[in-house]
């Protein structure tokens, strides 16, 4: 699949599952979040504030405004960012003293609130996030929820450590905290740690989750970053030892962004439209009830007694009753919004005490009413994991173990991501890179070990690493 | 109480609490929420998602930056805002073809997106609202959570009907759900019909939530705005009525800002720090052991074992075991934070199998473990009715009914609002306002009527006015 037409059926689902709309709001690559949409994206942030919280992160809220000289006190930082930064320089029509950016990411503001709040080792580790809008004034084209100006649901977490032992371990636990939160949303990934030539502008070393997409392409849906002391000494942010000596903090940063929604939309996604995993949809079931005008009375009455005994089971139901539309067009809007579970009623199944069943996958079967509980919960769990088996399949099929250079062109130019031992001198790295157009060495797999020789140098080597294709 | 005296306790409060870091920030007017202030912030939006999604309210996000031809369509409306508007002039180094506006507030933007939604009477009623933040470039003295440039916890709601008597009845139940939020919340409040000459910008009716604080100057927490047709019909934004024939969308907005929380910890602090009612406190008993080294691990086993019961009992509890804190510096910290209950655990409880239970009000007292659960309860219960009703009834006290304009000046400087009947004439209510410095016509009662004579021209009214200082 082409990164147009993928695109663009991303797009349409977007548009005819209702969960944002895109490109008719008069500031480029700003979007909204229409309310179907939004109940996706609150879904996603609860499960992103489940496993935060329960590994001792504190949630908190920074200013969206960032003065520039804090923002420029890290000149490797601003670097990174000054082309891509939202200037506000007037306050109704006064010019402003100091121009204040829009958040672009908040390593400088939170290094400056927390360091104040930060003595000695008493107060360490701490961990804290918050879940905000960033903004990129982005000059390349942009696209839905994956290149956009203002990112709206950007979880940036930062933590602060006494030493860079402790730094380490606890990139070790978000590593899999967020190995948690993308398994639970159904995302594959691969973890390359980014080579250093390619690293986030403070940080030492950075590993990030990447899905690779329907058309072959990488779309990094989260990282995680040692910053080491880089900040904290543009700062002097400093603490007090066990032994009474001062040194300055050892922190991380680390990210998630809309783009995990996006994904999680894009990779299950069939041609009809959007298709929901039955842990993520916000709404389960739909009931459809189907009737004329002189039977209406009995099967709505028949078709709310299921919706409330489905309420009760804890499923998220809704019945559609909408008299304005037939039951064809209502069976249509709720496939393409991705529902898992549609319940059809009408005068047969009330005869006989039985329901329709039709699971978003097309599997439809007639069950007597006594059934369903069970029905549904076999119905909901098969499609749980057979989707997210096909899903992850899908993925991994994607990557293609390379040996030669010469191999690489063809392997992106079908689709893929390539994967092959590579050592760790830069000059391999940027070789491979280099050989196919349009590509990134996108880094060591931060994990995986296989023995082999550089596909490059040919040195002996255990590390793997990927050529691919950047969205 | 002075105002000075009342924003500086409630600056303390929020500080030695840890809920809010104010005036450090080197952008004037933007405020940190902590770890524990932000949990408060969260709970106050959950009781304000369940009352507006069990009324049929959907979420949506919009994006912040609205373009200035769009804020500007609305002429009334930006006249009011102008000065107050933050502009975004440049993207990295370049010039914006178009400055873009910090959202100040989401009418231009809703009436722009939802008028492309709705295309007939059967899209209607639609009733949205957003959380987010909203920006003022603030000239006056900036406080705390009050007054501040960059509003965090801003809801705003926006409806469109299709016509004037829906919208009204939709005006009505947007106040019974506003009573009802803050009535869970333990905010007391008046609800003032707002003077033609005082009405938010594009309003034809607005009534605000008003809290009276303890010094006698109300502080507005809430607003409903009847719009009419005064932004639909800016935006050309019509529908296609039942008749086949087209008209433009009746609207309403109405807001709760991030004041609430404000009013939330300033009415129920006392001296010592915050009070939150156990309905509302985030965290409900704190667990402080009271040990030396060599029973440590003993009272320890207690208190977890204590600790564990009530969270299967569904209370949030933490349990203090701090080494470095004296149990009276942590009694100290945790009465500050205003947490509800205090359950201590030593040596004499440990053997006899009790604990003893003091409460933010300072009741103490020791029970049996076996009775543990009834005696919180009860606690607990006693504790919110009593503080609930003690704030509903000082806050009341700072209303003193006035029958003579010469009285005015006296109730005012001795720090209550004034109430007394008045007519509809601007210039009555023009007159009370000039005759004390420093006040304003809050407006009318939205619902109380008592026969009576207008205060200043003598004509029969039951309308009841209101005189007050202002934040």
């Amino acid at each position: 699949m082409e990164e147009e037409s993928l695109i663009e059926r991303f797009d349409k689902i977007l548009t005819s599952a209702k969960i944002y709309e895109y490109g008719k709001y008069p500031v480029k690559g700003c979007g909204i979040w229409l309310p179907y949409g939004f109940e996706i994206r609150q879904r996603v942030i609860e499960i992103i504030r489940e496993v935060l919280y329960k590994t001792g992160h504190k949630e908190v809220l920074l200013p969206m405004l960032i003065p520039k000289d804090m923002l420029e006190k890290e000149a490797k930082h601003i670097a990174g960012f000054l082309e891509q930064v939202y200037w506000v320089t007037k306050g109704g029509t006064t010019k402003l003293d100091i121009e204040l950016a829009l958040r672009p990411t908040s390593e400088t503001a939170m290094t400056y609130v927390f360091k104040d709040r930060i003595s000695s080792y008493r107060d360490l580790p701490l961990k804290v996030f918050q879940i905000v809008s960033i903004f990129r004034y982005e000059t390349e084209a942009t696209r839905p929820m994956i290149r956009v100006r203002e990112v709206t649901t950007f979880k940036e977490a930062f933590t602060f450590h006494e030493s860079r032992e402790d730094a380490l371990l606890q990139f070790e636990e978000a590593y899999n905290a967020y190995k948690e939160i993308f398994d639970r949303l159904g995302i594959p990934y691969i973890t390359p740690e980014r080579p250093a030539w390619d690293r986030f502008p403070g940080a030492e070393i950075t590993v990030t989750f990447d899905t690779i997409l329907p058309d072959g392409k990488t779309l990094q849906i989260g990282s995680v970053h040692y910053l080491g002391q880089s900040f904290s000494k543009v700062f002097d942010a400093k603490f007090m030892k066990k032994n009474g000596e001062y040194d300055w903090l050892y922190m991380l940063s680390y990210g998630i962004s809309e783009r995990a929604v996006a994904s999680l939309i894009i990779h299950y996604a069939d041609d009809t439209g959007a298709i929901l995993l039955p842990s993520i949809a916000p709404i389960q079931i739909v009931i459809v009830p189907i009737y004329y005008e002189y039977n209406k009375a009995e099967i709505s009455k028949y078709a709310n007694e299921i919706k409330e005994i489905l309420e009760i089971a804890g499923y998220k139901v809704i019945l559609d009753d909408d008299p304005d539309k037939t039951p064809g067009e209502k069976f249509y809007e709720w496939e393409r919004a991705g529902i898992p579970i549609r319940i059809e009623v009408g005068p047969k199944e009330l005869k006989e005490r039985k329901v329709t069943i039709a699971t978003r996958l097309r599997n439809k079967s007639v069950i007597e009413l006594d059934a369903l509980f069970k029905s549904l919960k076999s119905a909901l769990i098969e499609m749980e994991t057979k989707l997210r088996e096909k899903i992850r399949n899908e993925m991994f099929s994607r990557i293609e173990r390379v040996k030669k250079v010469s191999d690489l062109e063809n392997i992106i130019n079908s689709g893929k991501v390539a994967m092959f031992n590579i050592c760790s001198n830069e000059e391999c790295g940027m070789h491979v890179e280099e050989s196919v157009k349009g590509t990134r060495f996108i880094g060591y797999d931060a994990k995986q070990r296989i023995k082999g020789f550089c596909i490059v140098c040919s040195k002996e080597t255990e590390k793997i690493g990927y050529l691919a294709k950047k969205y």
